[in-house]
């Protein structure tokens, strides 16, 4: 038996995962808390839209999690060897950058850095840089348009050039004491490589792609004119940064001996281009042409290929069409909505109390509902809306409360909510033309919330499968893995081979009820309504929505005492 | 000493308070909690709509609050002697109907009817026959623009002839067994003198008002012909109601023997015309012209007059405006809000768990915040809208949440909603040449909410008093039982002498903030576009609500970050 390792960085956490190269299976797997923070993440009280990381905490997290997965790994299977372990991917949070020295080690280590909220990751759901990402979009849109078309014609607060620039602009001390900044994606595997000049790790076109403006199509990244209009310091950093970004097809380089021996790995395995969790989540679900890949966690991604032998449309308000951004030879489309666990989780702790069985409560109270019976209509932007306004400058809306109105109808309406943000982004990507034959999931929410997933096919209309790998993040780093070790060594020779032993769907499918998809499609009419008129989409007539909703309520109410359910 | 007794209908529960007529000063109180229904009220938990109300839980008040209050005055004043009581006044909520036999009873009380809710009394927040309002609405523009002009152009579904068809149309055998129908306010008085037959029934033209259609312009209620093109069994029933209404210079009769020797008091003494709660409320609180008197409980009202002598525009959305419903002489100005405590207590009980000290921990919370600090905006419409919109089939909304956004601050956003909604109020009286010099609240929400009242004042930029009483209701049945007394009997010959004698406000007055009112003022032209938009008035531009509610918070923080409160 030989294995690949998968690392895998979340938002709170970084997992370790031993995945078996024949069939998937995971052997062990280890999770590591970020200890900084609140729930790892620096924040700032005066300031809601500031995330930052502790980068040592991610260093730690590589030894933590290793070595007690290989542990797990012994004692789950004794003929279990490390030396069996022939490759290691990563991938992680982004668009998260890191200020590093010339020694490609994070400045926050320095002691006058340590307590710099400015000197630490700048975390994906940062979003103080929302004022750059505007001048940002507004430069691009004048000067350099293409830059702009793959990411839905506007730059990101989540993203490298916002996230740099405000950081010049509120601590030039940081920014000059940067020489360069990496993606975390790229940052862990050169760790691992034992590269220690930023010039000489070698990046990611995942992390590169829209989010750093990368395209081949234009030399790599932006040129510095473009830069200089932002600040010329911005300019003088391009050539500290990288000329050329790679997909999954090549090694981010191989394991050092350093690290080998620290973790009881043999030295020289290759490491994989690190990528977006998304992105490996992606493949780790099965990702191929027709198929949705959706990953339902704090936020969501849906994320899909179309191969790069066909025309692909800019289509307006999907941030990122990446060659090569999730599979080598297929153009990576990726969408997604800012927050949809975190709003559940916000809703249940700052209302109801964090309590670990309100969940289940809460689904018991309203799972037998119909659709529409909570009168009530919500939109998705409590951490604003990525596809398909590209504003992170939304916020949350509900509507059709009565005196009535129960927790559980709200926290319904909140689960409504984001399956309708759902639906947006797969109406808009089938009206360019990119197919959409399967919706396949992953994530804790998807596993675990069988009246989510029931209420995402009602709404969407599409049947809702679910990835049969719990960590399919991990999974997809073990699979990039083991198709850089390739099959001589016991792994693979393509992503396709490799995604075909190692992948697969779990047998329970959620099926859309007609009568319900019917219902909700009313529904979602008014919610588009609410959505364009606050996302300035346009003015559309607002006056009847409240009533529309009573009287949908009304029928719905009536239908269920004229047929109850047994 | 002489005093009189004033008898006060409330939504759960109902007050007597034994007044003194030199000073107003309250001798004794008692309060009895009707025992039926869910806090009084019968519900129906198929149809949201439904509020009905036990008359037998009424009488049986009568008995319980006399009795304890005559008690507690004989422990309060040994000297105290029931003869010294000189009149009865009694208000109630309204419009809230009873089907009554040709005896003047509840049908309520008869086997056949005791479990009907159709048959019981039709609390004023029963909103079941919201489709009878809107066809009454539409035939009386269309053939009687005169009565619904009185009423800002719509008829709602919580008033008298909307109620008495909807039941016609559900429940024939309970409209057909009803004989005639009574208001609350009307009824009891009737009872306490003994009328037993309901042609015989002394009606208040504040109840008979906007809310019955009745004007001495048309000749009293609506003409047949009118009732006719509703259902002709309503035009059937006018002649069992009543041709002539009363204002509160008339006595409602003279307390007969059966009740005098069952209270313990004397018979003979009169009763009042019965009025609304808030109508009374409002003499309790002294109002007069350029004074609004502001009763703020579980919803809101606000009530002023204007001199017969002047003429009076018909005020769109303001939905009573009738000669003598307050004060005789003077045309009575009612405008309100559904919901305003109502709003507060689902908010934390459904949401928070009922707990006594809710209500301050959420105070402490955001009493020091600033407004706009919460990014927040909602609508107050979880109960409809009845002044300006006169619209009770509109719901709640909030927007502006975040990931960060606390309880606190959706509590705060809530009672803002109600301000801004009291605005809308006073802004459309005062365009209509109404003086509004001096706003005078009543209420305990008013008494013991001093945020609350301080935010008021902030956002419509005027002083709020509190009335020196805190039982207006009764207190104003009170003063107008001691005007029919007269002074020769130890009351007054004026309700202008009655007010000027047993009102007043208390010393603590709230003065806007001038900082604090600019800042609302900007927050309020962001509430009027999304009330305007789904009240269905106009279709503004609301692309750039959520981002200007964002850039005052952030502005805001700011200045609380370089100017801390100390």
């Amino acid at each position: 038996m030989k294995y690949t390792l998968g690392l895998d960085y979340g938002t709170n956490s970084v997992r370790a995962l031993i995945a078996n190269c024949a069939n998937g299976n995971e052997l062990a797997t280890f999770v590591y808390d970020y200890p900084s923070g609140h729930q790892g993440i620096l924040l700032d009280s005066q300031d809601d839209n500031l995330a930052r990381q502790n980068p040592l905490d991610y260093i730690e997290g590589i030894r933590v999690t290793v070595q007690e997965s290989l542990k797990l790994a012994r004692a789950n299977d004794p003929t279990f060897n490390p030396a069996d372990i022939i490759g290691i991917g990563v991938d992680t949070t982004g668009s998260s950058p890191i200020p590093v020295d010339q020694k490609n080690e994070a400045i926050a280590g320095k002691p006058e850095f340590k307590d710099n909220l400015n000197a630490q990751c700048w975390l994906w759901k940062d979003h103080t840089s929302y004022e750059e990402a505007d001048t940002i979009t507004r430069l691009a849109r004048e000067h350099r348009p293409q830059y702009v078309a793959k990411c839905g014609n506007t730059y990101s607060s989540e993203w490298f050039w916002s996230k740099l620039w405000h950081c010049l602009k509120v601590s030039p001390e940081v920014f000059d004491a940067a020489y360069s900044w990496v993606e975390l994606s790229d940052w862990i595997p050169s760790l691992l490589a034992g590269v220690n000049d930023p010039l000489l790790i070698k990046r990611g076109v995942c992390a590169a792609g829209h989010k750093a403006f990368y395209a081949e199509d234009w030399g790599g990244l932006p040129d510095t004119e473009f830069l200089a209009m932002l600040d010329p310091k911005l300019a003088d950093l391009r050539e500290r940064l990288y000329e050329v970004a790679y997909d999954a097809s090549e090694p981010a380089g191989y394991l050092s001996s350093k690290w080998a021996s620290e973790l009881g790995l043999t030295a020289g395995i290759p490491i994989a281009i690190g990528e977006f969790d998304v992105h490996y989540g992606a493949i780790g679900s099965g990702v191929r042409e027709g198929v949705i890949v959706k990953a339902i966690g704090t936020s969501t991604c849906d994320c899909t290929v179309v191969s790069a032998d066909k025309e692909v449309a800019d289509i307006p308000g999907i941030c990122g069409i990446v060659k090569g951004a999730i599979l080598p030879g297929y153009y990576g489309i990726e969408a997604g909505q800012s927050a949809v666990g975190d709003i559940f989780k916000w809703f249940v702790e700052v209302f109801l109390g964090e309590s670990a069985d309100t969940h289940e409560q809460l689904t018991r109270e309203i799972e037998n509902q119909l659709p529409g019976e909570t009168g009530l209509l919500a939109l998705d932007w409590n951490n604003g809306n990525r596809t398909i306004l590209v504003d992170p400058r939304l916020t949350g809306l509900i509507l059709g409360q009565t005196l009535h109105t129960t927790s559980a109808e709200v926290y319904r309406a909140l689960i409504e909510a984001t399956a309708f943000g759902a639906r947006m982004i797969i109406e808009r990507i089938r009206e360019y033309g990119v197919k959409v034959n399967q919706i396949v999931c992953c994530g804790g929410i998807a596993e675990k919330n069988a009246m989510l997933m029931q209420i995402y096919a009602d709404i969407t209309g599409s049947d809702m499968c679910v990835s049969r790998s719990s960590q399919t993040c991990a999974l997809g780093s073990a699979i990039a893995a083991s198709v850089l070790a390739g099959s001589v060594n016991g792994g693979h020779d393509t992503l396709q081979d490799a995604q075909e032993a190692m992948t697969g769907i779990k047998d329970i499918v959620y099926t859309p009820n007609p009568e319900n998809h019917k219902v909700y499609t009313e529904i979602f009419t008014l919610y588009r309504k609410v959505h364009d008129a606050f996302g300035g989409v346009e003015n559309p007539e607002l006056g009847t929505v409240m009533k529309e909703l009573l009287a949908i309520k009304d029928r719905q109410r009536n239908a269920k005492m004229n047929n109850p359910i047994d």
